[in-house]
C-alpha cells in the first residue's frame, strides 16, 4: 500500500509535470459549466478542447493526453458521439473521466451511462447520489436503482456511497472520487478522505464539473487514483482560501480560479488528507 | 388591494422560505447565459438544473417547484422540447416563468412563443419592447406587430409597455414584470413600480435572463406576483450596490452576485417601491 | 500608405462611434466563451445577440452592422447555418470576422472552412497555426496543410504566419489579424505590428474569440484593416493593465473586462505599435 509520504511525492511530481507540459485533455461537456472547466484546465497548467459533433469527439480522444466526459446538457447528437468517444478511448486505451451529472434525468442519459460499463472510465467523479446511483445502474454493489433528485445536489454522504465507490472501482480498474463534505477517494484497495473546501463550492455552478477537467488534466500524467486525488486536493486547498478572501459567491468564483492558478505542488501536497485501507 | 406593508411582509415570506428550503427551478434556457442564470438562482439560495431533450424537460417540469423557459438560443430540437415542456407545466398547474428574449428573430421562436399563449405563463418578464411584441404576437392590448430588433437591447420605455402588460396579465391571471430604469410588476389589478438597479446592468449579458431565473425560485414559494416582485426588488437592491463597487463590467458582475448571495430579506422589502392600481 | 498619426486618428473615431452608436453585430460562436463574446462587445460599447438556426442567422447578417463567425463547437445545425449565414453576407456586402478556431479538426469544420473561401471574410482572426492553417486550406501561399492541434494553442509564432496572413488580405480584400506574443494586422499592403498584453490571455479561455467578436463591433464603424487593428490595440492595452492588477486567472479576467469598459479612445490609439510596408 501506499503511504503518505510516496502519495505526496507523487502528487507534486503530477502538479509538476503538468506545469511543465501544458498537457490536453479534450471535453465533451456540459452547456452550463463549460466556461469554468475549461478555465480551470487552463489554471492548472493544462489545454482545453471542447466538441459536440462524433469526428471531432474521436479526434479529441485521439490527440489529447485523456478526456473528460460529463453528461451535463445532452443535445441529441450526443446519441452518437458520446458512444462513440467511450469506445475509442477504451480501445485506444486512453484515460479519461466520467461525470454522471444527473443520472436520472432522462432515457438518453440511462442508455449511455449503461453504455460506459463496457468502456470503464479511469476516473468516476460525481457526488454521492451519482456515484450510489451509478454503480444501482451498473447492477454493483452498494448502488441502489431510486434515485432522488435535486438540481445537481447531493442527497446523500459521502459515507453512504463507500461501498458503491470502491465496487466501481473494481470494475474499472481505475479510481472514484465522491464530493462532499469530506471527500473520498479510492482505487477500490486503498481509500484517501480529503478535507478542505467551503460550503460555498455548492453556490457557485460547476464546482464539480470543473473539478472532473481537472482531473483529466493531470490523468495525462499519472495514475487514475493520483489524479482523482491530486484534483481532490487543489480543489479542497483553494476553496478553502478563496472562501477565507471571499464576500460572495461572485468573488468566490474569482478568488477561486485565482488560487487554482496559485498554488503550488507541495502546497497541494500537503493539503490535509488521511489514508485507509479498504 | 395588497398594501405596501402586506407586500413587504410577503417578500420578507419569500425570500426566507427560499434560504430555507433550497428549492429547484428547472430550466430551459440560452448558451449565452446559462451560467449566470444557474450561479443567480444558487447565490439567492435556490437550486438550478438546465437540459435540452423533451424527456428531460418534461422531468423538471415534474420535479421543481418552478421552471424557467427563454428562448433565446433556440436549438432544433427546441420545437419539441419547449411545446413539451409548456404543456405539461400547464396541465400539471405547475407555475413558470417565460422569457422571450428576442422575439421577432426567426420562425421557429414565433410559432413556440404563440403555443405559450395557450400554457399561461405564470410569470412573464422582459424589456418594454418584448414585453409590446409578445402582446400583440398574442393579439391583445397594448401590443405591436411590428419589432425593432436591436441585440437584446430594449429601444422602448417601459411605459410603452404599460397597457400590453396588463392585459397579458390578465389573459394568463398571473404576473408580467417589465425591466427598465424603472421596473414596472403587475398582475392585472395593481401595479407597482421597483426602484435602483444600475446602468451597468447593461453592460453585462445576462441582467435580464438570471433575474428570470431567480423568479423562477421565488415562484417554488409564493404567488406569480410576489415572485415577479420579490426578484425584481432584490435584483433593484444588489445592481445598485454593486455598482457603487465596481470598476467596470468586470468588477460588477462579481459584486452583483456576491450582493445577491448577501441580500437579507429586510433589505430587500426595503427596497424602494411604489404602489399604483390599475 | 497610411502614416501612424492618420491610422491613430482613424482608431479613435472608431472607438467614438462605437461608443456613441451601440451597434450590434450578431454571432454564431463556440458555447465555451460565447458569454465572454457578449461581456467584450458589450463592454467596449456594442450589443450582442447570439444564434444557432438558419433562419435566425440570415436575420442578424441583416440586422445587425457587422457579423462575428466563429467555428467553436459546431452542432449538426452549423451545417446548414452557416452556409446561409456566409453566403448572406457576401451577397449583401455585410463586413464579418471570421475565426477559423480548432480548424484541422472534423470534418464539417473544414467543409465549412474551405466553403467561406468563396464569402470573403473582411476580417481572419486567429493564432500563427490557425492563419498558415486556413491559407492551406485556401491553397494560399505561406499555408500548409498539416497542422498540429494543441487545443486552442498556436504553436507557431506570428512571423511564420507572416506570407499566409498577406495573402489570405489580398485573397479577400480584407485584413488579417495574427494573435501571438507580438500581434500583427495587415490588409495585405502594410503590416502593423501591435505589442502588450499578457501570458494571462493564454491563461483564460476566449481571449480570442472575444477579440474576434470586440472586432465585429469595430468592423460596424471603420474598415476591416482598422476594425481588426482597433480590436487588437484595445486588447493589448486592457490585456496589460489588467496582468499588472491581478493576483491569478480569476481576476485578470474581471479586470481585463474592467480594462476593457474603461479604456479610451486615446489610450487605445497610443497602445504601442509599429508599420511595415509588405
Amino acid at each position: 500500500m501506499l503511504g503518505k509520504q510516496k502519495i505526496q511525492e507523487r502528487i507534486i511530481e503530477a502538479v509538476k509535470a503538468v506545469k511543465e507540459t501544458n498537457p490536453m485533455a479534450g471535453s465533451i461537456t456540459n452547456s452550463v459549466t463549460i466556461n469554468f472547466v475549461a478555465n480551470a484546465q487552463l489554471a492548472v497548467g493544462g489545454s482545453a478542447a471542447m466538441v459536440y459533433l462524433p469526428d471531432e469527439g474521436e479526434f479529441l480522444a485521439k490527440a489529447g493526453g485523456a478526456m473528460y466526459v460529463n453528461v451535463g446538457t445532452l443535445l441529441p447528437i450526443y446519441e452518437e458521439t458520446l458512444a462513440c468517444v467511450g469506445k475509442t478511448l477504451f480501445e485506444i486505451k486512453k484515460p479519461w473521466v466520467l461525470d454522471p451529472v444527473a443520472i436520472g434525468i432522462g432515457s438518453l442519459r440511462s442508455k449511455l451511462l449503461k453504455e460506459f460499463k463496457d468502456y470503464k472510465p479511469s476516473v468516476i467523479r460525481g457526488n454521492a447520489s451519482e456515484i450510489i446511483a451509478l454503480a444501482g445502474l451498473w447492477e454493483l454493489e452498494g448502488g441502489t436503482s431510486s434515485l432522488q433528485v435535486r438540481g445537481v445536489d447531493s442527497t446523500n454522504l459521502v459515507d453512504d456511497a463507500r461501498i458503491a465507490a470502491i465496487e466501481l472501482a473494481k470494475w474499472t480498474g481505475g479510481a472514484v472520487a465522491v464530493s462532499g463534505e469530506i471527500d473520498l477517494v479510492t482505487d477500490g484497495n486503498i481509500i484517501v478522505s480529503s478535507q478542505g473546501g467551503s460550503d460555498l463550492m455548492e453556490k457557485i455552478t460547476g464546482a464539480g464539473c470543473s473539478l472532473g477537467g481537472v482531473m483529466a488534466i493531470y490523468l495525462t500524467s499519472t495514475s487514475p487514483f493520483m489524479a482523482a486525488l491530486t484534483g481532490t486536493q487543489i480543489y479542497n486547498l483553494a476553496g478553502r482560501i478563496a472562501a477565507d478572501k471571499a464576500e460572495g459567491t461572485g468573488s468566490f468564483y474569482r478568488h477561486f480560479l485565482d488560487e487554482l492558478y496559485k498554488a503550488t505542488a507541495i502546497d497541494i501536497a500537503n493539503n490535509y488528507f488521511e489514508i485507509k485501507e479498504v
